[in-house]
């Protein structure tokens, strides 16, 4: 007892470190570029971790929650590290624990259902189903790299999260460990379940701070048959609402339904002047006939051959009479072409400022005028860009502030604009993040969300599962100044476009 | 203090009733009748409270909470009373909390979007949707008189489940009170969401223990232009399985895909011959083609005109193929002709015993036959009947034990045939619930489903957020002989038909 006194915090987290390496031998790093990397996500704040652990087996997870609890030391889990709202970054140190090796992916043909370790990439559950005749829908932006580990912490939503609904509507089972270290499973891989209480999705959009998913079922559907992809545009982003209201008021269903404002097309446009892409015919085509840059409505139907022909022609219905420019794709390579704004505008938008807040914020309906008109008085009041896109079907639009971070005025412009924005969102009946998460980006934030008494029921479930609070600590409910902590824009991420 | 102590228990309860009085005036009933209906639920246990509370609005709820709290009194909510595990039933005494009169139904046609209160029924609020051209598809067989909050408290599914999905995954806010009294909100009336963990869905299916919901925002989607009906016989279960699995596996994805073995068609066809109900040309057309009563599978597919056209073709080809005896519906009439043995079944089952065990289980897909073969081995060992039907296309049979319960050896094989039937369903891999839940009626076999940390993890919930346990005491979590309670089947309930 006397001993234990006199080891310091230090000590302990050495002797940790020991029995970890004793464990896990060469799956722990402690290497300076590989806790430099581990330690970073898509939001690029700068921390490290002390070591990394890379789990090759589900029963590494309890040997090191084991450990950590032991010795009280923090662990941040890591998929692929695309989260943008800092969640996956070790912001209190201690170790990361590093997924991507559990990545089996096994398609249950008969009862339609995906069986995958967490660290399986989102895109590739989605080719596996789709080999076997089925369909995995939720495609977060980041889709081509994300783990589903990572869209199960943060519930991912994405461009289809309308007509589709995100990553919570397609789990029936999660198995892992609660932080304690014990073996646990939440729901069942079946299509109806109703037994105890529901903590399967308690954990699933918990960030990676209630327990630690090993494997899940994922429910899969047929896959369409087709996908027809449309490119409308407007001299106004309040002409491009209306028809996306319009749209969602004659119940007209289009799996994707992006819209883009003009400082969004705009920054895309300029990108592919000054890096000289190839020339576009079908996105010419709309923006041609603008003299400036036009707002843009992205649509895809998608279903039955008949069904989406039928669909379509609603759809031109409906905007035509409005005599709207509008480019059609007959096949792949032209959808991909109507997509090249879309796919292009997060990356093109640094011309603006080498720092973003990007904020996924969600309004209803009738609130969407309000909330780009806000954006624009936004861009008044700090005097930077708040170019904005966003899923117009489910009202989870995309508002960025961009500013430099070298410039103190600038950011205290964007510091003071983001908390202005969040306010605005939450007069409007809206929510703070509809898909990104809390992380360190959203939580100044959470009391305008949440009352008191709910704030408290959180983090008494917080307790409940992580009495040491080990699991990603310091992250949802302790406030964290996102514009000023140093980023890291130099390490280049897979997700990242060549400039 | 030393008066404090000195107050009988008895003593405390009148005292908190007094103050109930005083806020409440006439909306708190101690009327014996009123107290023995209020204390029965679909279940038909008998179990009396001591008071009951009809809530007029949404505040009365914190304050029979406040007052509960203070004084330690059970308070067991209740809607219609339409549960079948006794989840509504004061099983520990105290009050009955009758939210009945909270039924405010409106429909937010541009969002598409509900927000009711928990006392409206289920089936008036589709019928308002169907107004406004928008659609709630959860159909608990007790929609007709089932409230939406029992169906929240409950996640109630239905017959659409497979393809629509169960209340779950249509509520997007819930707002309503912990059980020390705050109010609180989870979730939003938005289309997307992800702040703080996610207590909404923790809330859905906790059967009433976890917190009081009042109101709640729920999700449309457009109407199906069309429904058809179809009745399909066969002359073995396995041959029913085996068509239902084929359409699973051809992905065809029918709104209803209702299955009921022999032994229940048989009673059904008993009660009409011996009540001589009009002759029915469409279901005799299928069933006089065997020579005894067949299994049969109601199937129902919806869509747009053009996309159900194309359905139906598909379901022939992969059914006629079979030879398989059918009947279509061409209107309305004809299809509630179709649905007659499905809808009086339930019912006709009570010629077998006069008590019944409904076991609402889940199996995988590929196991159908081994759990449909198990109901006739149970019947042979516990010489009960088994009658068995349920949503094909999902797994979620309901296993039927029906008993004398007058009969001492009946009871008894009732018993050991529930357990039996409960270890065989986990040992398939399957669920020993998938839409009643836990209530009384499956507590014994909680230990079954769920391991020990799982139970000790969702103890520590129910601490959480109701440190004095005053909400719904004694579900789930202590094993309840179901068997052995007295029921009142003398009172008749608005659902049950007439003889």
């Amino acid at each position: 007892m006397a001993r234990a006194q006199k080891d310091s915090a230090a000590d302990l987290k050495q002797s940790a470190l020991r029995s970890l390496k004793h464990k896990l031998k060469d799956q722990v790093s402690t290497d300076a570029e590989v806790c430099r990397l581990e330690g970073l996500d898509s939001a690029r704040l700068v921390f490290q971790p002390s070591a990394v652990i890379f789990a090759k087996a589900p029963e590494d997870i309890g040997v090191v929650l084991r450990i950590a609890n032991k010795h009280r030391v923090a662990v941040t889990v890591r998929g692929a590290g695309s989260s943008t709202t800092g969640a996956a970054s070790p912001s209190n140190g201690g170790w990361a624990l590093d997924l991507t090796q559990l990545n089996r992916i096994e398609v249950d043909k008969l009862s339609g259902m995906a069986h995958v370790q967490v660290g399986a990439v989102t895109e590739e559950i989605n080719a596996e189903a789709e080999k076997a005749g089925w369909f995995y829908p939720p495609d977060p932006s980041s889709k081509k790299h994300s783990t589903i580990g990572g869209n199960i912490a943060t519930n991912a939503g994405g461009l289809r999260g309308a007509k589709y609904g995100v990553t919570r509507d397609y789990v029936f089972g999660l198995e892992g460990f609660l932080p304690t270290g014990e073996f646990v499973r939440w729901g069942a891989p079946l299509r109806k379940y109703a037994s105890g209480y529901n903590i399967r999705d308690l954990w699933i959009g918990s960030e990676g701070m209630l327990g630690v998913v090993t494997a899940a079922t994922l429910k899969l559907i047929p896959k369409p048959e087709i996908r027809k992809t449309f490119l409308f545009g407007f001299s106004t982003e309040r002409k491009a609402l209306n028809a996306a209201q319009e749209l969602i008021k004659k119940r007209l269903m289009p799996a994707v339904m992006e819209f883009m404002d003009r400082q969004t097309v705009s920054c895309a446009l300029k990108r592919r002047a000054d890096t000289g892409i190839a020339g576009n015919v079908l996105l010419d085509s709309v923006v041609s006939q603008f003299r400036r840059p036009p707002a843009l409505l992205l649509i895809e139907l998608d279903g039955t051959k008949v069904g989406v022909k039928a669909e379509a022609k609603a759809l031109m219905e409906i905007l035509d009479a409005k005599q709207t420019p509008c480019s059609k794709a007959r096949n792949e390579r032209e959808a991909e072409a109507l997509w090249e704004v879309r796919r292009t505008c997060s990356q093109a938008m640094f011309q603006m400022g080498d720092t973003k807040l990007n904020e996924d914020v969600v309004v209803p309906v009738r609130s969407y005028h309000k909330l780009l008109d806000y954006t624009l008085e936004l861009k008044k009041e700090t005097g930077l860009a708040t170019p904005t896109f966003g899923h117009a079907a489910d009202g989870n639009f995309h508002v960025h502030l961009m500013f430099n971070h070298q410039d103190p005025k600038q950011r205290k412009n964007a510091e003071r604009g983001v908390r202005l924005l969040m306010e605005k969102v939450v007069e409007l009946g809206g929510a703070i993040t509809g898909e990104h998460g809390i992380g360190l980006a959203k939580s100044p934030f959470m009391a305008l969300q949440h009352s008191p008494e709910e704030i408290a029921t959180m983090r008494k479930i917080k307790e409940v599962f992580d009495p040491n609070n080990i699991l990603n600590p310091g992250k949802m409910f302790e406030p964290f100044e996102m514009w000023k902590h140093p980023r890291d824009y130099a390490t280049r991420f897979p997700w990242d476009k060549k400039h």
